[in-house]
């Protein structure tokens, strides 16, 4: 079985400091939100940036500082997301991928999402999918229901993105697959061979999910975006106390825990 | 295994007379087909209408017109569409629910499609939902990727619709689930006990997945709307030509044709 | 799709001419038998041979002068059974196989078959696929429960069996797995790249099994040995009837179906 | 979720002191385990008992001296093992059941079993179920193959056996059915409504399939039977030490661990 690699989804675009308290926000809070992750295990930081008040923005500016301070904090791969907020356009989502950050995400399709609809229509998947080639930056498909890796394959077809191929199957969005066992299995058998593939769990999902990403070999993905919980009724202290329990349960399992440039190696990132 | 509910799908929004010369376009060619599906075995015609020229409309008055005629031809049930053409809006393709037709679709969730996006947002969603139960229309949820089955079952938490469920998965859509005899299976373990399916497939996998449908219990859609061709290379003749030919498959399977009054006890459509 | 192997299972070790009128018995009614079904479409006859007074044996002899007679009245393939009756030691049930015939069945593993045990240990299993080698014969593996497919596969490591592999779930033996798509469509998950498989039904899951195997591109195995009706309450004329019908069905599918040489080539059988 | 019971399976039939110099064999040294384990957090002891010199047995005296010591013991649920040793006849396996433990084991149907057969023909699976009827043991269902769940679905239409029922899926012997995440989710889908199920993954399949149990709300065997190492490489230094691991792992996962009463009161066990 593979090495475990853990990503840390450490802010997101919709939790707020009045839910979860220890929320990084501004760009030196976020790298050393990293920082202890990478510490506690995490090999990926899944990034979104707030303005100074707490609100989204996918600002190439603050990408731009943000990175830097993660940078000289640790060697975690840096992923950028291009889903940004719902409601920005997908210029505005776009911006930091010239950056040309290590990774950045892409959510192969449009689903509802909430009470709002995640948007990345046809034209858009494929521009994202050029944007990123152009800048030489490793796709992670998001997926949010099954349909969409039949769109991240036909990506693969067009010669839009290149394997080996890294999904992320983010499940228990209203609007989008709930977080079931049975889900990902199936998911993981509509995968072409070779491909990696993680698990973000929303909400109380994330742990049964990733114990079971890590029982079949898959990844797994955990942080204040997805969910802000430790337990029930009990707030998480810090995205690395996330990270933390997941490591332990690898650890039960004798599952070795990926460095970043472990990473690097299995998800075809050049370093 | 119940008896088989045939839905003639014969007209859509997207097939034009150039591609299929026999797809009928007028109130009274509509009804015309309707009688003939109806006579080869359909107890289901899913109604789309057209203007004059061909071009797709969801206006209130030619659906009435052409409701009219079917009624005067034949007792099949009447489903119109919800769905309308991609690109319209909710408030055009609701139009035709105000007529009371037995039964609509709902299509349960947003979703990539072909070169668009077909919208049912999370408030479209629910708003259709409550219009077809103020007009006592019965919904047919129609399916295009595994989480819309999540957002069809929220409705039913929401009691904005009511038992027996009908569900209608269409695959192979580009941008949806493709049509895979695993998806179909995968699907009908996510329904809930006593709900009923059918599977409509995209173009050539219109005829397998009907043979699977027919074998597996389920109920079947074809017609132009998804398909023109008879086979690889040949074009239909008629929509009831697609309906015969599942017929005859039903009969050496020793399987039953619902006539349109045990459908509408199956579906729970008051007579 | 590949083209269509329908197998003929026309005689079997225990139907009896009571229960079936038109049971063949004697080499020139099997031989007759066999021809009416490769007549119909059919490309391999299973082989079980039965005395004078109908009760079964795997007499050599009987075999030879059987094999004789098809073999003057029909190109078919010739899949002599290795499981004999049950209660038959394994030396008595591996008596034909020194005819070297093109095929001959191997079931990997031991079940509860009916009110029996149907015996093939570990030992037994190797040993009769040493005799398949040796003496040039191709096997089918007969599956009457999931663990035999990694029975199979082991054989396989052991390099006792060669590519291509070739699978016959027998499903709905009380005792074994039940015929239901579901573990059809699992089983078929479980087997090695490049594997063909069919189905055989049991009893009123003969027709069901078969139709599925027809749309999800396996093979079908019919005829007197797995059911002796047409269908609920009526008895079939032949066994060539059987196979006609599932003809019609994959002419209705466009499903073409393999000639004996076709069949050979597909399962790797030299000529 | 169910609360989590774990079942320590600390002897066997096939386990020596050579390959496992902690391995219980007298009645005390069961009885001391058999309190570890509880100690640990498991719930049941599946027990074999073994004679001074090692060898298995399923003597009726030497079951009643060291059931006697695990009661003086400890509160464990006592499940006794009708398997007894590969070549036993069912009269010498059946002999504890006089005993009135508070369950057994009925193995399901006969399989292939390393390089013998484990025999459970129907006659015996029936008179098995008869006699725990009589003596008013609760069975747990052995399902080394997935037609097994069939068989014990047979016992419950004869009404020999009672709900609420309880499985436990024993994968990884050669012969049965592998140990892999897909092999348990199906055979949790073949399952009656109500019913419990555990997991028993042999050798080095026992940590991935328990934590997989807990994961998906199954219950949990381990043990020396099935596993003699703690990791690669390193044997475990007793049974509890392998139920402490599971109990940690469930602890991470926020699942709380059943006593012996809370299990009884789940699987139907009066006390
Ligand atoms: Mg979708
Ligand atoms: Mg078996
Ligand atoms: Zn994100
Ligand atoms: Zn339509
Ligand atoms: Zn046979
Ligand atoms: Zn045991």
């Amino acid at each position: 079985m593979d090495k475990l690699i853990i990503t840390a989804a450490m802010v997101g675009a919709e939790v707020t400091r009045e839910a979860q308290p220890n929320l990084p926000i501004t760009p030196d809070e976020i790298a050393q939100a990293a920082r202890e992750c990478r510490e506690a295990g995490a090999s990926i930081c899944h990034l979104h940036v707030r303005n100074d008040d707490g609100t989204p923005t996918q600002s190439r500016d603050r990408f731009q500082e943000t990175i830097a301070r993660i940078r000289e904090a640790t060697d975690i791969i840096i992923q950028v997301s291009t889903g940004g907020a719902v409601g920005m356009t997908p210029e505005e989502r776009l911006q930091p991928v010239s950056l040309r950050p290590e990774m950045a995400t892409l959510t192969c399709g449009t689903v509802n999402f909430g009470e709002d609809v995640f948007w990345n229509g046809p034209r858009e998947l494929k521009a994202f999918a050029k944007a990123l080639k152009v800048h030489g930056v490793r796709p992670e498909f998001e997926i949010f229901d099954a349909g969409m890796i039949a769109n991240a394959l036909q990506l693969a077809d067009m010669e839009l993105v290149e394997p080996p191929f890294h999904f992320d199957f983010v499940l228990g969005v209203p609007g989008g697959l709930p977080a079931t066992p049975k889900n990902v299995l199936y998911l993981t058998e509509l995968l072409p061979p070779g491909a990696t593939w993680s698990v973000a769990g929303v909400g109380r999902h994330q742990l049964p999910m990733a114990a079971l990403a890590v029982t079949l070999g898959g990844h797994v993905r955990v942080g204040f975006e997805d969910n802000i919980f430790y337990r029930k009724g009990e707030l998480a202290v810090s995205n690395a106390q996330l990270v933390e329990r997941v490591v332990r349960i690898a650890r039960e399992l004798d599952r070795p825990i990926a460095t970043p440039d472990e990473a690097r190696r299995m998800l075809g990132i050049p370093r």
